[in-house]
């Protein structure tokens, strides 16, 4: 018999321990009609909402609940960390399929909260419905940045320079690693494939050296993949780009043994790094003078550059022989009809 | 052939268009990482996310996509009442079933809109998912509030008046119409069941007087129906409550022709109010010593007193023989396992 929480009271007060909502900046938390936040003064608030939903974003046998959690609130502190500004609350509204157990939902706040607290983040509400279909989650957070230095998309110019954080691919990497039946409980290790994918880290600290150190003209976090995410950044830039494929940072595993499997491995690893989605790593534009000043490592974080964006809008790899290739959008977008 | 959005970037266009992101408050609107805000100074920012379900919110047949739309921000608008603010933004994030229509999304977003321009309130952002479940829908709505007047739930005292704005149980009716067949075109008239039920009106207005009037010590809005609500209310002041049932302002509609059937009809309707869900009205406490001074209607909508705050905690009915009978909460509660 699986139980789940027998009346809203009992949910709320179980939240409120766990999630510990009243603080002096989170004036109401968890209980009241709404929360209220008391932003700091010459403080812009950043709002963001990302939709995590069973069988698109994470399937119940290949994801434990605690990395449901953490996945849910990483996608939406992504998106704080590609503005350069700061975590401060969070509402997650679940939309629970009736087949959950108690223990998942309980597992679902453990990942988030784990990741929330680290993050200087705090859970203050949401709200929650059991449904007929599959699972659905929806992370809002609020965020702070200081007024008119948010980062966006929109600032990049002919011949500046591409750079990525990490390493791009690795979270496709473990995904496939789950499906061909690698166990969760593997994904300790910080860089391993499984744990980029299972506990991918929001970069947040880059996010806010890159609005403080003003070096990046536009920024924007991978979450769909290379090939779709920079074709975002160049339209709403009003740019194109061309990328090496010799300068992306590929996955480091497996270790590839053989120099005969060297060239068909390289080239799953570069589909992977070019489509492969969930990376929630940052994609920023450097104007030329400035691109010597972005360091090789942040806090050990690999920056790498990939590539100079155009004045004529289209996408492009430079491979090695000098040949320009089309780079088509391969990544995960939700709405298209192929994903059905 | 139902033609959905055939890439997110036309999705995104669209909306852009339809919702008119841009303006001097919301700083970056749709299309960026997320959605920046500029808040007033010397304001509180209310945060509020609210879930509307089909087969639990709303059911495809019988609900139109425009009211849908209007019905899920409007849960959200009347949090923000219920704490004397102004909205200000909308994130409206959709998991929408697979079999969803371009039309459909199309009219869900009209609904939503006619709303949000009417309450002053900019959709400035969202995120959307294909599902193989029931669509749901995330409205967060941000708000203000001048810093420290934000109406609580927790405020009531023993000896407090209860007061409730317009009439109770006319959503449940309503509904209970559209099942047997009531057509959703006739529910143009404001005060018809029908037009309460699929376009409920959040009482912003009320929510502002009652914060700037101070008469009000504890405020929460309608969702789940008086005996639901009631309950939290008390909870969140640690006190209980005594209701006359002769008070309750009770639909007026459908008109009771003859006198044999009165006394039928009255428990029915009785029953509404008391259980029925959605009337997205306001719920408020006030001191016994200004109880005088709240108007029988503010701006045409009447408030009526309804009862009294009790020391000790337990929720009463006073029947019309002076007899107190214990009120139960019978409301649409998500977390019942009734409901499933």
């Amino acid at each position: 018999m699986r139980s789940m929480f027998t009346s809203e009271s009992q949910f709320v007060d179980w939240l409120k321990r766990v999630c510990q909502a009243r603080s002096d900046s989170a004036v109401v938390g968890i209980g009241d009609d709404a929360a209220l936040v008391r932003p700091g003064s010459k403080q812009e608030i950043i709002l963001t909402t990302d939709l995590s939903v069973e069988g698109v974003h994470f399937r119940r046998q290949l994801h434990p609940a605690r990395s449901v959690g953490h996945r849910a609130l990483a996608r939406a502190l992504s998106d704080i960390a590609a503005m350069g500004g700061t975590p401060r609350f969070a509402l997650l509204s679940l939309a629970l399929s009736r087949t959950t157990s108690r223990r998942w939902v309980e597992d679902f706040y453990t990942g988030a909260q784990v990741l929330a607290r680290r993050t200087g983040t705090q859970i203050i509400g949401g709200d929650t419905a059991l449904v007929s279909g599959p699972t659905s989650v929806d992370a809002v957070v609020a965020g702070e940045v200081p007024r008119g230095t948010a980062l966006l998309r929109s600032g990049a110019r002919a011949g500046d320079r591409i750079f990525v954080s990490g390493r791009l691919g690795l979270s496709a990497l473990g995904l496939r690693m789950l499906k061909a039946g690698s166990s969760p409980v593997t994904a300790r290790r910080s860089g391993h494939p499984l744990h980029a994918h299972l506990f991918p880290e929001p970069r947040l600290a880059l996010g806010r050296f890159l609005r403080e150190s003003r070096l990046a003209s536009a920024v924007m976090d991978l979450s769909d993949g290379l090939s779709t995410d920079l074709a975002r950044l160049c339209r709403a830039s009003g740019v194109g780009a061309v990328l090496g494929t010799e300068r992306l940072p590929l996955p480091n595993f497996p270790p590839i043994a053989s120099n005969a499997r060297l060239s068909a491995a390289r080239a799953d690893l570069l589909r992977l790094a070019l489509n492969g989605g969930e990376d929630y790593e940052l994609l920023f534009a450097v104007p030329q003078r400035k691109a010597k000043h972005v360091p090789k490592r942040y806090r050990g974080l690999p920056l790498t550059c990939i590539g100079e964006i155009r004045r004529s809008a289209g996408l492009y790899l430079s491979l090695p022989d000098g040949i320009l290739k089309p780079l088509r959008a391969g990544g995960f977008e939700h709405f298209h009809r192929s994903h059905h």
